[in-house]
């Protein structure tokens, strides 16, 4: 059988990874597709030679359009990263009849509409699964295993460095109070920025960056930002440099995809199972009908996205204010008035004149009466310097 | 643009959850396919009017064989469940030129490889992704998101009921206590059967049902038993009906698949998103190359699967045994006889000569070599009864 035939633009972590894969797991894939699943050349501007690769060095080329142009290559992977060449690249791939995979997030966020829609029209597919979530397979389970459901609500634990830092926070072991007092040293963090950390257990909290996406009936709330959820959540024991996507499906109910988020060989088994599905379409005989995000590009309606001041959510406050009578009082008036109201309080009077934190976890409120409460707040002679807020989602 | 037109045999639980989602979802599915997605038919032996689908009594028939065979219809979704006459319709379908989607586990463990072959043969399509784990879309991911991969272990929760009754036992609620004093007067438990929970806890872990699979150089090691895994681990905060499955792959490394495992919604889920992916490679006019397992059936090579008595792995023993000096030597002596070496142990004596457990954490046995002490040791005066043991899995 004809081989299926893979030049890789950009040969760097993860196009390492991608070869190592093509060799390693060579007898594999011919037997999935039936046909060998071959490596048609390599462009790098440095054509520095990779040893352990043993890559054939004939295969290696400084020449992206020449190899793009290539009558035996069926797949371009865009593996450079950034704007440009990688946006000319592809559209000269969609151009010359080949399908493109590409990990590039920054390039679709920017560029991705002319992309799909170039694709689109030529009936040749995009594979982008390595461009969000390293090697959770998101892409396509929305596209296709949810494809039956309406999505209400997408939470992502999509950056695993911060995910790493933030569970060491919460741990607070040996290796992020050494790395605390370095940045303190320094001049970087606050005197206690686990503070909030501490609060936000005893409340029944764990705080995770997430990324968030609620369709409220057409309006597209997006959002990232810590945000605290609730302890017992399965999101909130996802730790370390591990991503999840945490979906809720109007049929579906709740469902969860959690693995590596980035590294060489995760990333690089996304590439290839966009590789794959290409190969096992091309191998159907399949035209057209390969819409890269779920719809006809054409069919694709434009949402309106909800302003931030429009969201509602419950929200945890800290006011660092005086040790007094009337401070409390002070601050709740000033939230009733903008039609706030307090679910819970915590407030550790010291006994002695000092400043000590008030901790306030609110009802659900509109973020434009909050943001309006707080710089009112900031303003009583009772409190000092600008409070802190932590968006909480309570029925995730 | 024509439409693609579906099938249903079988209009009980799920087959009213898929008439909802087509119903609910038609004009979102247009848009993704470009084309209508239209009910054809329903093959019900009830003929039973369900009045909140609205159904057209018009669409309702006895005939499962005319139905499948009429020209309109190009897929058929089997959710009669059983083995016949689900095979029978679904061979008919195949020879029909049908694409076919089943929610029926029972009859492709029994028959898949028949069904499976013929579909192959015809170059159409089995989708059966509601058959495991209800809305976890673990078959596509196994399939398409992993496929650039070699899977070498697969640990699913895949029973929502013993998964809820577990969850329970280690809560402890009150609804637990309730329901076990109920099946305690009725003689079908034991005394104490949160004794090895509680232990399990103290030793760090959790008890899960597991199905295990694992791939070891070729030999396959597959098992469903309960559990103990360590309490940190993300399977051990999946609690209540959800079902799990957890991969480790070689490449990928660990990554996870949650959600509902069972009920109308989620099942349905699952077969629309087998219906729309054969309805996209209709549309593309793709033919043959759908290979339901992800490689061509011919080209499947049949695994040997290791026989349990050589599985490896650690194990959590409790004997029942008498409160009196040697006893745990005359345990360790049987065990270490079998080349069974223990990690830990609880012995908590209660000073007073009465039964007393004795709980060991065992390092890496064989189950042969296991099984062989604990029916020596059964036999020890000092001991009662037979010692129970649970399989521990440490590094998942």
């Amino acid at each position: 059988m004809k081989p299926v035939r893979i030049a890789l633009l950009g040969c760097g972590t993860v196009g390492e990874g991608v070869v190592r894969l093509l060799r390693s797991n060579a007898a594999m894939f011919e037997r999935k597709l039936g046909a060998p699943l071959e490596l048609a050349g390599v462009a790098d501007r440095s054509l520095k030679p990779i040893p352990s690769l043993g890559l054939d060095a004939k295969l290696i080329t400084r020449d992206s359009d020449k190899l793009i142009e290539r009558d035996d290559v069926d797949i371009v992977a865009e593996l450079f990263g950034g704007y440009e060449p990688a946006r000319s690249l592809i559209l000269k791939a969609i151009a010359a009849g080949k399908d493109v995979v590409t990990a590039n997030k920054a390039l679709l966020a920017e560029h991705g509409e002319e992309i799909f829609r170039a694709a689109d029209k030529a009936g040749l597919a995009v594979g982008f699964e390595a461009s969000v979530g390293g090697g959770v397979p998101i892409m396509r389970t929305l596209r296709e295993a949810l494809a039956g459901d309406r999505q209400r609500a997408v939470y992502g634990i999509v950056n695993g460095t911060c995910n790493s830092i933030l569970s060491m926070m919460t741990e607070g072991g040996s290796e992020f109070r050494d790395a605390l007092a370095e940045a303190q040293r320094e001049g970087l963090a606050e005197a206690d920025p686990t503070l909030d950390i501490a609060y936000a257990r005893e409340l029944g909290y764990t705080i995770k960056l997430l990324a968030i996406a609620k369709d409220d009936d057409g309006a597209i709330e997006a959002r990232v930002h810590p945000t605290m959820i609730p302890a017992k959540h399965l999101l909130a024991s996802v730790s370390g440099s591990f991503n999840a996507i945490y979906i809720h499906g109007e049929a579906l109910g709740s469902s969860m995809y959690f693995g590596r988020g980035a590294g060489q060989m995760p990333t690089a088994t996304a590439v290839m199972a966009d590789v794959i599905e290409i190969a096992r379409h091309r191998m159907a005989g399949a035209r057209g009908g390969a819409h890269a995000l779920g719809y006809p590009v054409t069919w694709i309606k434009r949402a309106r996205v909800k302003p931030m001041d429009d969201v509602v959510c419950e929200y945890y406050l800290r006011f660092m204010a005086q040790d007094k009578p009337g401070v409390l009082g002070g601050i709740a008036s000033v939230l009733g008035r903008n039609g706030i109201s307090i679910a819970s309080v915590i407030q550790q009077g010291r006994g002695v004149e000092t400043t000590v934190p008030v901790i306030m976890r609110t009802h659900e409120a509109r973020e434009r009466n909050l943001k309006r409460a707080l710089k009112s707040i900031a303003k009583l002679h009772m409190v000092d310097g600008s409070p802190a807020f932590i968006r909480i989602e309570e029925r995730l």
